[in-house]
């Protein structure tokens, strides 16, 4: 097989440094036209992105092109979406599986593109809509022979973020009556809050790791398992597992139903597979999550077109590379003007930090560039009011992309002076874009505003399951897109083992001490004493 | 008066510039000794700072004191608590204001260092006591007779997110029967959950806007009066203000009750004024509130020690200044080890970035360094499982900042496998500390961890309200000595202005366009139409 190569490797990259030296200067008078904010314009699944705001031009636009096309950037995806071996690090040890998260919604056509993987996903939404239906038609009910009202989901990392922005995003959609409630930290206080607000009687518990040995999510499991015995009620008819198969947590006896997660879906991008859509089906039914996986999927489309500007994940990836890997910036804002987005961004910091924060390239050389920005945000307008002093004049550049909706979802809105509220909140969203692009003079250098500074806009119509589907798509195909360029390994994450290997031993330590005896391992013995953690 | 100098203008500059060539080698083999950990420790109160995996030495410490003496760090904080007008920038026009949030809480002495600030604070607090009694002893009611059970704070940026955060770490100190819900944005979808969630019979509306004016304060505000006259129910019974005297708010007739806030009281820094006190009031009676202001003001005593070692805010920013000023780096992450303090690091996003993000001095010159970093974080461990990738092992070195807590706040704990979750936590909270100083070696590439992340550990017994108040108050001075070293105005937000006029001009223009106007202005009126805001 070809050797894939990096940004740095490939004979268009020079030319692109070249262009970096200057930059499409957003802040000249006649820098944003007509022509221009028409041109630099791209749809796909329901999303457009308004890029006039780049500090991009048709030349800048083309070696993009080319890059992306040296780099086969689209040969690499279609690759990954069919079942290539795209999570290892060649010559050395390491995970050797397939990525197939796209597969959990290749579910629309009679042909998927990885009939194995489609097969199990569809097997698994099969065994979901039986287990939704028993719920809906009184055959699944508790001891008592009420329904179930409510669900605790328990997971951490991927098993939480993803699954978590993504029901925020849809409470309208919810069934009236159903809640649920999210537990993640090891912080025994998480669990506290969340069991004071349920009746456990009515409620599911949603555990899922797809190792079934997650230190954090077992031992809340194990919280909330004694909260129902402490009840005189069975766990076992309440507790339902989201697991890898084999796995500790596969266990029948333990568990009301089991749902299966695969090896070849990493946990960061697993929101489309049974780890979010158990929820989801729970609490939106089973309709709204057959449009978020169609969402999803018609986003995976697109992604395999090879014309970056009809490509909108991979032009909004190749956008990225050129702030990053060419104008420096360290970090990227996603910036929702949607309240209902909110955890959307600490969905994402997971999805793209842990993906493309390496240093390590697929052949285990050290990289010779940046890679993976910093991935910030919170919802427009509150950010405003906020952090955008920084945005706006501060010594950091930083890449925004913004996300807008043309339409509130509840729809109880209110004219005031001429405008509703979703008026406003979009007229803000722009107002932001040019002004961050343009920036203004004046005579006060306190009231200057310098502009260049980079951004882009995704607007869709309204924040609907099949919108989120597309935009946890878009947004899953970029960082991989990035991974590529940049040669890394977006699957892996061998940063998380040494705090794990460590935390053991400082735990371990403890007990020692509690116990009297002085341990060995003087570091963490010191850390230890100095921060009276051994202190009752 | 003596012109202020920024750390560039003083002597000890370049000297630090020259030790930050070879900063000390935290990845070492006896780079962590015993010795080292005791020494590099500050307690305030009730705070313990944590700092051997630092990147720095005894030189480089001394090195930092003189910087904080040369550049009258101490003076000026000073200056700023006895009302100097510290919100300027020599020769151009600009607030010219005092800077007195410290003076909320400087309560608890006879001889307040302002005693006209800190008498109006007195004022306003006796106002509140009086109301909270009056809600306590039946006197306060709704018009059928029932107690108020339920607030919804209404504010944005300062007035929104200090309070949000400080209510969300406290909740276990909640009065029983007792909640709060608030309401931000201008997304009207953000009202109409709440409004879905209360019963506004017995719900009382906490409308906080300095100026009166803010957009999506009064829009939201408008909202819900309209709710409360849909039902029937007279809004001018269940609303409170808190505005500045003499605002279009400042109106008895529209409003149950109001409390002022004072020019002298900048949003991002207003949390322990009528801003946040009024709902925590509310929230958690009375006493928690002045335990609250009693850790504020006994952090601000603190910040006045000019032995850098012994003073914890300034000890904090110089470590920071260190960080960004000399090592490079671009950002900060506050990760708190406790699920309460899960806003604690959007607040101070807030407080940090748009306080410091500036590029110009107090006189009105461009900065000649990097100002204000971006600060960001989640809640561990939950981040553990997300983006600590990237601080482990991406090619962005950041700073971290750990905040953790000795014991839970609910005790409801359980042991499993010979440890406590909130051991687990705080066991986790170690050894990433050590993990990121120290790194590992590994002959696999990709399972090396090259150590030298610098980061810090905020170690108090229990989140209470008083450390909540000590924590609240050690951030914004740190934020104000950082601010006086890079001799910016820390207290200013023109930055955001800006976008509020453009904002203005786009909704302008959509109103054109509604009405079949073409309008004038190009370019906003090309991006509304290729972003199909006017589409009904």
């Amino acid at each position: 097989m070809d050797r894939w190569q990096a940004l740095t490797d490939v004979p268009v990259y020079q030319h692109l440094v070249g262009l970096a030296q200057q930059p499409f200067d957003l802040a000249s008078p006649e820098a944003l036209s007509l022509a221009r904010i028409r041109q630099y314009c791209c749809s796909a699944a329901g999303i457009d992105l308004l890029y006039a705001m780049q500090r991009v031009n048709d030349e800048v636009l083309d070696g993009l092109q080319q890059l992306a096309d040296q780099c086969k950037l689209i040969e690499q995806f279609r690759q990954m979406r069919r079942g290539a071996v795209m999570n290892r690090i060649h010559g050395f040890p390491s995970e050797e599986r397939q990525v197939l998260h796209t597969a959990c919604r290749d579910l629309f056509t009679e042909s998927p593109v990885e009939p194995n993987a489609s097969g199990q996903a569809r097997s698994e939404i099969a065994r979901l809509k039986a287990f939704l239906d028993d719920l809906d038609d009184g055959t699944l009910v508790n001891a008592q022979g009420h329904p179930f009202d409510t669900m605790i989901h328990v997971g951490i990392g991927g098993s939480d973020l993803g699954p978590r922005s993504v029901y925020e995003a849809l409470r309208v959609y919810g069934r009236p009556g159903r809640q649920v409630f999210f537990v993640s930290n090891v912080d025994p206080d998480d669990a506290a809050v969340v069991l004071r607000r349920v009746n456990l009687a009515t409620t599911l518990v949603n555990v899922v790791s797809k190792s079934g040995t997650t230190l954090e999510t077992l031992t809340n499991e194990a919280l909330i398992r004694r909260a129902y015995t402490a009840q005189g009620l069975d766990p076992a008819r309440h507790c339902l597992a989201v697991t890898g198969e084999g796995s500790p947590m596969d266990n029948p006896t333990r568990y009301l139903r089991s749902f299966y997660m695969f090896d070849s879906i990493g946990g960061r991008y697993s929101s489309t597979s049974m780890v979010g859509v158990v929820m989801l089906g729970f609490a939106l039914g089973f309709e709204w999550v057959q449009e978020f996986l169609e969402g999803a999927s018609s986003m995976d489309e697109t992604a395999e077109e090879p014309e970056m500007r009809r490509n909108l994940p991979l032009l909004l990836a190749m956008l990225g590379i050129w702030n990053h890997s060419f104008l420096g910036a360290s970090t990227v804002a996603v910036l929702s003007y949607s309240q209902a987005l909110h955890r959307f961004a600490a969905h994402l910091q997971q999805c793209d930090m842990e993906s493309n924060g390496k240093s390590v390239s697929r052949y285990g050389e050290s990289v010779h560039l940046k890679t993976g920005p910093i991935l910030w945000g919170e919802p427009g307008t509150n950010g405003q009011h906020a952090f955008y002093q920084l945005l706006h004049q501060g010594t950091e550049i930083v890449p925004v992309e913004f996300i807008g909706f043309r339409q509130s979802q509840y729809e109880e809105d209110l004219e005031i002076e001429g405008s509703t509220s979703q008026q406003k909140l979009v007229a803000n969203l722009l107002a932001q874009s040019l002004a961050m692009a343009r920036g203004q003079e004046n005579e006060n250098p306190n009231k200057k505003f310098p502009g260049n500074r980079p951004n882009l806009i995704l607007l869709a119509d309204r924040l609907t399951p099949k919108i989120m589907g597309a935009l946890l798509a878009l947004y899953e195909a970029k960082i991989v897109f990035q991974g590529f360029c940049w040669n890394i390994n977006s699957f892996d994450q061998e940063g998380v083992q040494l705090g794990k290997v460590l935390a053991s031993r400082v735990l371990a330590l403890m007990q020692e001490v509690q116990k009297g005896s002085e341990g060995d391992s003087a570091v963490e013995m010191a850390l230890l004493r100095i921060s009276r953690m051994t202190v009752k």
